[in-house]
């Protein structure tokens, strides 16, 4: 997330029990975590094995439990015996949770020609453009933000927190979601779908896309330009989706891979790394679709195969 | 959808930029497309691969891009430009949306000894029996039709849009939904399930089936009597099951198919065309159980057989 | 279900026609189908092939369609002509379906610091905790328990019956559900989750369990601690699932099983029976990651395996 302004690290130090080591900045403009984060931006580290990653990121302020590292762009440096904690620290401090006290918030702004069903909840600071119709008890969390001519079916819930959290000893640590989701002009989200929140980037549905009914966007999804998802597809976390993408019913997509412009995926593949656009796929974990059809027909006769090779 | 009365195409002209081409009609008694088209329908069609398909249907009146086509029944041709924006133009016109002002629209019939709980809400037109029970925050949209002794668990959305697209250059063009969903009686509804209204036909649930949770069927299937379907299959759209069939937790049913009586799908399968009933399916894309469960076995010894081949 | 007090068997015989053949108990603590029947419970049973099963399991007083039974423990028997029928009478007197008037039931406990956001429906004799956070438009069904520090997501649905029928000539035959849902401290539920009320025991969420989006899980499961399942993950009734069970998004697991401690299930995978703990599974249906992916490499070369063959 960005800061309204420039936020000293002084105020930071008030906040978080951190030893500052100076550096390239004495102030953050956002917060973010290793896969978002932009020039201005604090981010977190707290496994060596990441170390170099967040050193060499766009950060300019890296908030790390060990003192001596390898830095060669000089950021500015705070150390903290618990880096996870202190950052979630930060995004209660920035980002602090707002109950929802009416069903539409005083604070949200809605456009013209905008129909808002009955049993919609919309939180805190959302936006909503024109001419869209957002149907009977869609939930929209806090900071969501809506382009023109977007329909959003019944029961719907978008800007619910990344499913996110550190395992300690003695159980799951969630981390704080301070991202929000972004929905383009021209998209349909069909109903009982859920689109999270980013955990500190924006989760984005692309102009024109068209979801169909219980489709899950994980947080920090970006999504392109008129793609269609066919009903009960699933996407995990910072999936990235380009434009004319095609997924067919309950298509199963993992985290942090890329699927290329125009691919086509067909019904209950799992996608499990990055494909390339322009293609079609097929299977569980999926792979070109002809080849996969082949490989099931080849299957159909393996039975005999062995059979005879017994003899 | 049926007109409440024969409805002149002189008053059509003035709806839609059409010439007449007068043929065995001069007035419309319904709107369909083509798959669900009935004596006295208009329907339309848009490219010359289905324009022998819909000039050979029930229709009784066609709107079309095209005046030199064979027209061997005589049918009242409408031309257009663009036959698919000027459908739209008559389903906008016959069944204009209506926004939902209350939790229960003045206009729905609710029977006796039905009990509707907290936050659900009904739309116009709708008709619910007697002896039901629809439970908290359930979203019913308009027109929806529903039988005696219904139960329908929290959070599901009935009537919601079909999930149908016409590609153009510029992006994806909304088919406006014009039908209905129709529920019988004794039927169960999980909570969290979608069953979409039909494009211009009716989505039917027949008597006595039981849907589990997070169920999603699409716009204008015809699901037969004492079917039994479980947690989060999903059902394409156009899609015809018959009586008594059951289909196992994740099954994935493709659109515009037809699966028998008694048929049995085990779970996670993915049925891509009409399966014949009295059999039990396995596999994605299904096939027979029994010669599924042949194929995963001997893919089992598939690894060691290779390196047997391979010396 | 416990009652809250012995129940004398004088009285039951008011609530359903039954000949009571005396045996080692003259009144009941509690009415439970066959899998989760303590002693001084009432258990039923319908069928030759389960006698056995029940009369030598806990209940102290059975409901059964024969009196010409081996019945070694002397157990009470209560003599009928349908016994689902009349353990339905019985569910249907002591745990009668009562409509939630208000969006809070003033029957419900709700604990210090716990938010409930706009929209949710909180159901009679609901309890929940400290510190928790209900978000929009969730719909809790009546007897939920609910510990502290739990965070339950938009839209959500805890405690719909139990998708559990008979099959009658006529038709489905609904066991009607007076079991409940307990979730204990510290758990997560995503958004557009479903968790069954048991029906006669209990579903249970473990303590610092997460559940994403989507997820199903059904009546009467035991899941452990610290187990986390990814989105659109679907659990079938009476599943056991142990502490730190990861599932990974859209795993499907059958009824009645048992997935050990530390079990991880990887994405799209179905578990059709039991499963060892501390091991990595894959495929539908599952077996050992590592084998399930030479399985897969090893169909790649089958086409050029069958064509060599053929030679």
């Amino acid at each position: 997330m960005q800061l309204p302004y420039p936020y000293p690290l002084s105020e930071i130090k008030k906040l978080i029990p951190v030893k500052i080591i100076t550096g390239k900045s004495d102030n953050i403009t956002g917060i973010n975590e290793i896969h978002k984060v932009v020039e201005g931006d604090l981010s977190f580290v707290d496994h060596p094995k990441y170390y170099d990653k967040c050193l060499t990121s766009a950060a300019s302020v890296v908030l790390i439990n060990s003192e001596t590292v390898d830095n060669p762009q000089g950021k500015t440096l705070l150390i903290s015996d618990d880096p996870f904690r202190d950052y979630n620290v930060l995004v209660r401090h920035f980002r602090p949770f707002i109950p929802i006290q009416h069903n539409i918030s005083p604070t949200a702004k809605i456009g013209e020609n905008t129909i808002i069903q009955t049993g919609v909840v919309i939180g805190e600071k959302v936006q909503i453009g024109n001419n869209c119709i957002i149907h009977p008890n869609v939930s929209i969390y806090n900071h969501t933000q809506i382009g023109d001519n977007v329909i959003i079916h019944a029961n719907t819930v978008i800007g619910a927190d990344a499913f996110y959290f550190k395992r300690r000893p003695e159980g799951y640590d969630k981390m704080l979601s301070c991202g929000r989701v972004i929905i383009e002009d021209d998209v349909e989200i069909g109903a009982l779908c859920t689109i999270d929140k980013g955990v500190s980037g924006d989760t984005i549905i692309g102009q024109g896309t068209k979801l169909d009914n219980q489709v899950h966007i994980g947080h920090g999804c970006v999504i392109g330009k008129n793609c269609l998802f066919a009903a009960q597809v699933g996407v995990a976390g910072k999936a990235h989706i380009k434009d004319n993408v095609i997924l067919w019913g309950q298509v199963g997509v993992s985290k942090s891979l890329t699927i290329g412009e125009n691919a086509v995926v067909l019904a209950q593949s799992g996608v499990p790394k990055s494909l390339e656009g322009n293609r079609t796929y097929f299977g569980s974990p999926v792979g070109d679709a002809r080849s996969k059809m082949k490989e099931i027909a080849a299957l159909k006769q393996l039975p005999d195969l062995l059979k005879r090779s017994r003899k």
